[in-house]
């Protein structure tokens, strides 16, 4: 159904308080998971369909900043969910690029209980205030090095933004699995294939059975792009994970009991580095574009989306979603 | 044929002495390739197989650091070789990173006329010095960003180091591209057919015909991974090309002709953000190694295979490559 942009952020946040959240921290997460929705990115409100997951945690307090330089820092989330935390922490490291006037910043954070949603969301909200946002962030065990091994990697994926004064940031998000796990449990419901070679059954062979690749049941997924993908998310592992404090593979039990999950931003001033940034990032952009028919520039569709849901102020929501985000704001869990 | 190593180096830097480079740089770019040679790296001492591309550019003179602040700095590479230039920023890097006391510095270059070699040598000699190195770099167009489209981007390497107290750091190396341009060139010569996927000929059909496939014969090389492999290609083509200040796609002519390719190191000190980085990291690439039958962690073979070769003092050198190195020394190009 079709529903107003400002509505849903509102109702969400209102569904957030109800079940436990402070008004900071639930406006933070409303506005990301609306973001996302406005996109049309898989993250968004689809999060709110089962308010439960959403639920603060027992034990949770707020975000601390734990050890600083002027160039770096370190926050322990306190088993914060992902969105909140990574928000602190990408702000965080756009606040310490620009209040000290440096070149770059790097800002980790370890102790967030659930998923970040969309990265992208972070270094687009970097790049608006000028610098080149990067950043990465490792989950619970999904996703699988090879064929006929056991899952190790979240889908760790790796965001990257540039300021642009025309338009929105150029902006790339993407996970280093070959499929999102919301793409799996997708097609399981609709009892439809999966594409060859994004995933694997309980005994590590391909598979294209969506029950049998559901990491749940005892499958994985596979990475994108063979051993190049295993490779950038074995290193979204080690600068998300390992850099940040995280709980480490082989350390404990799983990430996924151990619910102690990193991020790593780094925030880095162009105008340090070179004039023009700006327009220099276009061209490259144009002559991509420019170069063969059909080439889309990563985040131009979401951003063509976001545009034309933005100016008509509503966007569509799968009616189950919308029905328990209103229901979670009158009643709770 | 099998030579020895020492001898590999000394007769390389004395052939590109003869050919033009003073001490330094002759000694640098013959440790450089030396050291890929000794890995089993294909870019190795096969580029003084036509001594005339690695002589002196008209005009080259050192790299001078032009823009500069506690965290970062910008590297006119005054048409250098990508070797020296490369070697200069990484070294920087760590330098302003471990003498400073700083947590992370970003360290670009720009104007170095030739491929930069194995980028995974500077990260890794980064490492060696106890700082997680990331390097990125752009190169002339092979590459497309789709089929159908002309070539844009270059092999555009990503390169990540971490240091280990035991044995080699780790380090991962991948080009965006489907297929190294030394593997289209080596099937050209043998007659063989490419893997389907990794090119495109000069109407950008995909073929697996390597003299259709040739760069410059009007083909193209693939991305890795579809359009994910396509999108990191194009941050590499922004974060090296445009932040380093190099030549910029729509800009130029082209990056051929500008012959002004950029590179772009970070140097992040792990000890700044978590304890023990070393063993986290460690056991991470235990846990990744024990979960299947023939996980190979990124750089394991080549550290065994260097390993080997360093024990024994002798390494397999191409005949060919060989003689042509032998000949430079003593009678230059």
């Amino acid at each position: 159904m079709v529903v107003s942009i400002d509505l849903a952020r509102s109702t969400t946040a209102a569904a957030l308080k109800k079940i436990g959240w402070d008004d900071e921290d639930a406006a933070a997460q409303a506005a990301i998971m609306t973001s996302s929705e406005i996109c049309g990115n898989s993250q968004g409100l689809v999060k709110m369909y089962d308010p439960s997951l959403m639920a603060p945690a027992p034990g949770v307090s707020k975000p601390v900043v734990e050890r600083e330089t002027d160039t770096s820092a370190v926050i322990n989330g306190n088993l914060t969910p992902g969105m909140v935390v990574a928000m602190r922490a990408a702000d965080l490291a756009v606040k310490k690029v620009k209040d000290g006037n440096q070149a770059i910043c790097i800002v980790s954070s370890y102790n967030s209980s659930t998923s970040s949603g969309q990265m992208g969301y972070y270094v687009e909200r970097m790049a608006q205030s000028g610098v080149i946002g990067i950043g990465v962030t490792n989950s619970p065990e999904l996703v699988a090095a090879a064929s006929g091994s056991k899952p190790v990697f979240g889908t760790n994926p790796i965001a990257v933004a540039m300021p642009q004064s025309a338009g929105p940031p150029f902006t790339f998000d993407m996970a280093t699995s070959a499929m999102a796990l919301y793409g799996v449990l997708t097609a399981k419901a609709m009892g439809t294939p999966l594409p060859v070679g994004v995933a694997y059954d309980s005994d590590g062979k391909p598979t294209t059975d969506a029950a049998k690749a559901n990491p749940h049941d005892g499958g994985a997924l596979a990475t994108f792009g063979g051993h190049k993908g295993a490779g950038l998310s074995l290193c979204v592992e080690l600068l998300a994970g390992a850099l940040s404090g995280g709980a480490v593979l082989g350390q404990v039990e799983s990430k996924k009991v151990a619910k102690n999950l990193g991020h790593t931003f780094i925030a880095i001033d162009p105008n340090k580095m070179t004039d023009n940034f700006d327009s220099k990032v276009s061209s490259i952009l144009a002559a991509v574009k420019a170069s063969g028919p059909g080439i889309r520039i990563p985040g131009e569709q979401s951003a063509k989306t976001a545009a034309e849901r933005t100016a008509k102020g509503e966007m569509p929501i799968p009616a189950k979603v919308w029905e328990m985000i209103l229901k979670t704001a009158e009643k709770g869990l």
